[in-house]
């Protein structure tokens, strides 16, 4: 898989995303490949909730050069350094002036900082600090191509993946940076992938619903319209962001904290990773923030690797494919799937012959040879699904309680199901 | 008491017990020196709940001898040479067939094991891999001089010690091991000279029930028996066994977690012993497993010192008396008579004057030279009671929060209801 | 303010307080120069719940001398000297005897301990125990010239400023000592110069009651009458002792352990002081006892520094003036005026846009410069509000799960409700 990952990498790395835009259509067609995506636009101007879709940006070319004519600074080599919703500009001016345009991050000299004005008209570009320092007092050319269209619009990719039941698990990243690799193409490729694994399932017990927004506006956006029934079918949800790095996990908790999402998440973190952070919420961050408004308060957290304002190559150039590991974003999925498959099985059974334990040994449940030393693991798992089983406590609860793998609880009540004694309760 | 307790060691210690037999009649006969015991008989046969009684199981001879007719295994030496539950067999056997037949237990090669086959037919003999290794590849004479009887009878014993209320506090221990010391005989004499230390008291609030049965099959027949009416009347009860040996205390709690049984037992730990363990409830063990299945799930623990499956001698010919200490079981019976007593004396009192302090002084409860630095445990005592004596907590509350021994607090609780300060509350 | 302090202090300092008495009187007069208070008088003989008021005590001259005439032990010099409530005593006697009427310190031979014998009649002197040794074998002359009045009266002094809503802060501190700094002094003078403080503001949400009384008796008789009162208004409420050495904070919770008084201490000395003592409720110690019996179970914590009975001055001559520190009294003040801060501020808000956040950056709340790597203090402070003001959480829910520091937040809301994006919840 992780050969593949990095194809699709390579195919999305260098394209332009932003809010809006002709970089925003292409990503989604590329992904389209692995996911089956629908498409859709939302019109520059649209009212939702507190927002307005902003106009739609393209760039068509942008440079800096200096007296002699030499190119300096060029969106060509790298679209970072243009400042995000750069309006169009042309002419000549001074050192002293064009600083006012010119960004960069003296703490880090060699890279790009990445940096927008998605609501207020500016200019800009993004340099390193090392380059700002070389340009003379001299006139400089400064030339950006770029639109801002009012009558454009904003594109959105979905997918759903339809289970026995209504109930949704929600995946959501974002596609609305440039150039970066870990916080961007990391959440769309972990996601793409985690679909293509899905779709070989012939059974699902939740409907999956992935979402390809723009960060914030986007999901704002898509809860404006879907978020009624989000509140009602959503069991638990996740959004994808900084998932692509070798950094142990970091899991960020829904508004709620102890939410289906935060419970198999940090279920599984649990079982199966020697280290990792567990954050509660805060209300910064990625789309969680607008999943976990008060109004909405939805069951989702975030599972990533190392979280955004962590890594000093955080919002710049530096966030490249050096940065991340394809073996690392492979995991991730891999991470991602046994949390899906703990919620898929996070059942509550019912003990059918709850009074004294049933006599496991006649169904051939149970050692015959009496009296040993040790009880095996899926033994005792048979023993803390049968005493736990009375209604009120899940798999997830049980796998707490007994410290007992979730795999071999899972395993060990589908056993004692097909015996006949638990069945799975009816809410 | 201590040479009272060894007596009665050396008497049951060589008797073969197991789930039925002859051997279970007489030491329940020995017992009942010291319990006013109830014994009863239910038939082989019997259903209770999902379980059977087995057939009943009495063993005459069993050896195995050589070619030349030395005896090399001999159950009149040790009676955990048979497999439990062994059928009746003669033949002649070269070492190949009859190693089919042999248990040892290479990583404690000088030990036998104890082990059992209730539920499956099977003959056996259990040795030590010392043994087992010296024997030479020749004919052997083997011979099981043992009865399955299907028309036999499983043997209990109970004892009820009548209090002033029908509510009841349970002590349950089992009889059916052969010769090992901690676990099984440790827990019948233990649970025996408790009874003779309530009997001498001339007032108790609970009505005591003692039980003596053979693990799991009895357990699980006295509450197909008698458990609607534990579910009704049970205010606390515990599991005694393993409680023989110097090791540390070890309370088990209910599967409930913060039943009266644990609140007691871990409040008189943590006051009274330095160190000590503490379990959360886990669906193996003995008959804990039978009380907290969920259709009962009672507020039963277990007490008990170094427990079962803690110490290598566990299950094996070393759990003897070498192992045990007689002042150590004395200390157990204390141990568990200093949890009686606290829970006898567990009111939730009402304060008669709760409007500020009551003048403690105009009762002779207070000393009249007033602001000396310290205030006496006593008068603490005393004021921690008045001010939590609203209704809502009782003695094991109250000696938590201000951390005062719960004997200091109980002498303090008489004296301010004799002085008319405070009531207990009825429920 | 510590002058000013200072200079109170000297005139209170030498001064015969007790339960009752001309010196209660005097040191009430003293403090009306601060706070405008209501002095009343209750008649000796009165009954408060279990309690009677005792007789008016006062002492006009006392003292021991030798056969020479030499004055030993002088009252004048030292009001400690006379047992509190000692009654009046003319007589010459022997050391022996003498010594049955000398109370001293052994452990601390150099102070005179402080004592009492409010309820039961009785003479005597408190001395050093350094005095004490040099006594020799010769007959005393000594004279008590007080006097007991079944006719006086108990003084006490209350201060109330209204606020916009009749819900109440109380501060209680006890004015009942003789000649002692921490433990007596620093209560009322803390309260004083709070009033003064407090009076200065324009705007008030809850009304303040401020109540200078004999310890124990005072506050009985006090909630005799106003008990009820308290019990429907009081939203939180402090005793104010020992709260004037150098030591860090001590904040004893109320027997509640979670009402907004102890809500509110603990997030202020948490997110101010380094370094504090928080202690569960006791029901030893000053009024909070009354506050708190489980009668009435008011909201009353008490913020000190180092407590009663925790240094080796208390109760004795060395609880003087080189004890305590005018500076640390002055914190002292202004730490009780963050904490009313806090409790004037600790509103619940609602969210008026809770879907999604709100477009801080058209309300100019926002940076429109995107994609910085740090989100300001200010910023977080607005985000953590909007998303947890859903009607459930005050400001010190948030400012405890934020870790953001209370008035970083309390500027925020009240900014967010300017901009009409978040209301105050009405109850």
């Amino acid at each position: 898989m992780k050969d593949l990952i990095e194809k699709y990498f390579d195919k999305l790395w260098s394209i332009n995303r932003s809010l809006t835009g002709n970089g925003n259509r292409e990503t989604l067609k590329i992904l389209s490949d692995l996911v089956d995506l629908n498409i859709s636009e939302i019109h520059s101007g649209t009212h939702c909730f507190d927002w307005t879709v902003p106009p739609e940006w393209n760039v068509r070319e942008a440079w800096i050069k200096d007296m002699k004519g030499n190119t300096i600074v060029d969106f060509g080599k790298n679209n970072l350094h243009v400042l995000g919703y750069s309006e169009m500009f042309h002419g000549k001016l001074n050192l002293e002036i064009l600083k006012e345009h010119l960004y960069s991050l003296p703490e880090q000299p060699d890279v790009i900082p990445y940096l927008t004005s998605y609501y207020k008209p500016r200019w800009g570009f993004c340099i390193s600090d090392n380059l700002l320092k070389t340009l003379k007092d001299e006139t400089y050319e400064v030339y950006i191509d770029s639109e801002l269209n009012p009558n454009g619009s904003m594109t959105i990719g979905e997918a759903i993946l339809k289970g026995e039941t209504d109930e949704e698990i929600l995946l959501s990243t974002y596609i609305c940076h440039p150039s970066m690799a870990n916080n961007e193409l990391s959440g769309p490729l972990v996601t793409a992938f985690i679909y293509n694994e899905l779709k070989k399932t012939n059974h699902r017990r939740y409907t999956y619903r992935l979402l390809f927004l723009p960060e914030t506006i986007g999901s704002i956006c898509y809860l404006s319209m879907h978020g009624s029934q989000l509140k009602e079918k959503l069991a638990a949800g996740y959004v994808l962001t900084c998932i692509g790095d070798s950094g142990k996990f970091t899991y960020k908790k829904s508004r709620r904290g102890n939410s289906l999402a935060d419970r198999a998440a940090e279920l599984v973190l649990n079982q199966t990773e020697k280290d990792f952070i567990l954050e509660d919420f805060f209300p910064t961050g990625s789309d969680e923030r607008q999943y976990c408004s008060p109004g909405f308060n939805l069951p989702v957290g975030s599972l990533m690797r190392t979280r955004y304002g962590k890594y000093k190559e955080y919002h710049t150039s530096a966030d490249n494919k050096k940065f991340i590991s394809f073996e690392a974003m492979e995991k991730s999925v891999q991470k991602y799937l046994e949390i899906i498959h703990l919620i898929e099985n996070n059942f509550v059974y019912e003990n059918k012959l709850p009074f004294c334990e049933p006599q496991l040994g006649k169904r051939d449940l149970y050692p015959t040879l009496g009296s040993q030393k040790d009880t095996t693991d899926y033994v005792n798992a048979m023993m803390w699904i049968l005493n736990l089983a009375d209604g009120s406590n899940d798999m997830i609860e049980i796998a707490k309680r007994s410290k007992i793998h979730f795999d071999t609880l899972i395993r060990a009540a589908e056993k004692l199901s097909e015996k006949g004694l638990i069945q799975v309760k009816l809410i």
